[in-house]
């Protein structure tokens, strides 16, 4: 018991906190000289030597906050995300799997949950987003309803973007972002059907309308919290002493009243 | 009478409530499906049949809903709403009239009016819009200018982009949301009118600067309400003891005074 | 000098303002008439006689104006807007004019100085516009900077685009707006410079920076103003309250004191 | 000694800096003159002659500010910032350095080191920056770690877009504003990995959220700086005028019981 919470004190340490953001950074860079062909033909074994050190070094890591913390290291999101990220590099390269190989990367993604400013900026993120819950359901019902009514309507003359729900779906989430919605695709489908324009320009202006909202909502809610933290506590300790001393001046009052 | 309170508050119920939704969502997939070939190769008669039975019980529960609140039914947009939905599914399908048959989808659009938490989301964002009608009439009248404009400058060489009123309009509009507006329409454009810029240019400006302020207006309205609702009530409080204490103080020391 | 103030209070009545905004919006249709050409035909000269009959009521409207308001008719920027609009309609068509043609839709643009509630809006966007002088001035002076360089650096590889300060100006004005600002021009540039990104991105990130610095200081400016109007009225109005009462505890005790 | 205080003086007076900033803009259009072929033509020699004795200028009073201030002169920035700026025009133009002929242009940029309300917007610029430090950080992060997976996935097959990590951040960079990121990249990469969007559809949600976020935070801050300076005095000055008030009348009601 005492030698796991020795163990968890000293993987704490700032010296071994900052060894990990070094040998995550150290692996940053191989994995990029990775993608460089002259960089491999000069330095491959030593490069790919590097890459296996700093595996090893991220898989003795985890091990040993498994062993300091047990079934509790599960409990927070972070080493759960470390935990999954170092085990794709685990994965034994079946060929062609070109993807996981690709995903190896994200182990630069572990410099978040280990440097603290970067895990309270991604916090600060992940807790604004239950706030636009309702707004997301609601795009996912517009696009959904948006995606069967382009597939029926334009499918049969434009398979390639309207062919099916999933095709219907990305052009539509194209459209959204206003890429080459009208030159691309609205101008040649109304070639087609003249009113093609009564469904795409409400799905912009309804779109754009609740994107502008969930905005919105983002800077009212954080700047409200950001008003009540700072505003409030002063705020609250003058009024205290105001009325507490108004209530002194009346006690007074009464008792020599009473006198 | 007693029979339409008892029937009202059936349907308020909440199983019934979530009944409705649960058959929503089952539409919602049989609609889906009904855009993919293999899936009604397959199952197409199953498909449709759920289809029907959606739709029949959406028609009993508007009956029902009419029946138990009479004609403060339509008093509701919501109702409004539904009822209109529904109702177009039931229009007779003459041929041609695909368009029709897309709309069903719409019916997904209930699961707004029967959820309250999107609801409150939708009738948010219907609240913010009058607030914003000025803006939107500028804009108005700011397009229809540039349209007669356009009409008359460019219809003559670009008949296909501004041949028309309504052709002018769309390109506007495609303009301002800067999709190709450069590339796409102005460059060719000014190919042929060297100084066509002078008219597109404070088109630009003018139009994203509104939408920006419509933005900021939102952003002020949102915020200000906000503030009102949260902080006000505290300090009202706070206010009116501070002003009843030191009238308190005030009346006794005039009490003392006349003794 | 009685029947002036008259002159000027009859035409500040309501029923003049309606009549003269009614003539507006009839102008404006039949601005609109004249640029599809089915109504020319069917209707031409009607629409034609329409629309000098407008034209004269303005004429009029702005002659009495005169007479009434003197040489103070001026000091109005309204008057002013107004009376420019109405004075282009009157310049003779040379031929080939077409450009003065098209300018008589502006006359639309009264619509706003007549109508108050769209008068406030413009008004405010103008308030907002001093404000942002100073950035307006940098995003100016920027992009001179930029003129003058992608013109040296660029120009004569790309004439059209580069080729000159005003093709230059013109062509960062797409960039700044992101309108095929890669596909379109900075990627075929980078085939004949290899290092042109560095011109450019940094380009895009200054001027896009400016911009979002201007919507952010125009949000904090309405909201200040809002947030100072509604709620220091009231502040004011308790603190004086609360302070003139205190003052009165201590006047009337050193009242006493003397006693 | 008493010369150095003085010169500085001297440089610092109005009549020196309006003059200076005369020059610069008497420089501006001597620099946007030589971009113009018929303007050269004419008046070549004279237009470089002018901007000789402009650069001349420039170098006298950096001289003299150098022997005013001495070795504090390199401790403000702007001062810093003038010296290189005027030391790249310094530079001999070796033949081909046509970029360094370009930069001479930046020496307009002077003159917002000169008028003290440019000076005051950059100041503002540059002072939110540190604020938005982490969310650069994290950018920077998903930007390299974008450009790593888009080099292994797709660099083989789109050699020109993300054939190396500097294409591949570009392209990113591209995409992050949206410019042609589906119908100029993602479309054409999904005729080979149909399962592309499933790289760029996420990376376009996180790029733009956190964009996104940098602007909420910019707006906060600079809505609490103007907050707490203009609200913040005016109310300090009122709380401690009720807190003084209040504890005067305790004392007086002490001091009377004690009697």
């Amino acid at each position: 018991m005492i030698f796991r919470t020795k163990l968890a004190e000293w993987l704490a340490k700032p010296l071994v906190t900052n060894f990990v953001i070094a040998v995550i950074l150290v692996n940053a860079v191989t994995l990029g000289l990775e993608t460089s062909q002259p960089a491999m033909e000069m330095a491959g074994p030593l490069i790919l030597a590097i890459d296996r050190i700093c595996l090893s070094i991220f898989v003795i890591e985890i091990v040993l906050k498994l062993i300091a913390h047990g079934r509790h290291f599960f409990r927070s999101a972070w080493n759960l995300f470390d935990f999954v990220i170092v085990g794709i590099a685990l994965v034994p390269n079946a060929q062609g799997m070109s993807v996981l190989r690709a995903l190896r990367i994200l182990r630069v993604l572990r410099v978040i949950s280990v440097a603290p400013r970067l895990r309270r900026v991604v916090e600060g993120f992940i807790t604004a987003l239950p706030g636009m819950g309702s707004v997301f359901l609601l795009m996912a019902i517009i696009f959904y309803i948006g995606s069967v009514m382009a597939t029926k309507l334009f499918g049969a003359s434009f398979p390639e973007w309207f062919g099916t729900l999933g095709r219907s779906a990305y052009s539509l989430f194209q459209i959204m972002t206003l890429e080459s919605w009208s030159m691309g695709i609205v101008r040649p489908v109304m070639d087609v059907y003249p009113y093609a324009w009564a469904f795409f320009v409400p799905f912009i202006l309804v779109t754009t309308f609740a994107v502008v909202n969930l905005l919105v909502g983002l800077v009212v809610n954080s700047m409200q919290d950001a008003h009540q933290e700072e505003s409030n506590e002063k705020t609250d300790a003058y009024r205290d002493e105001v009325l507490t001393r108004l209530r002194a001046i009346e006690d007074r009052m009464n008792a020599r009243d009473k006198v």
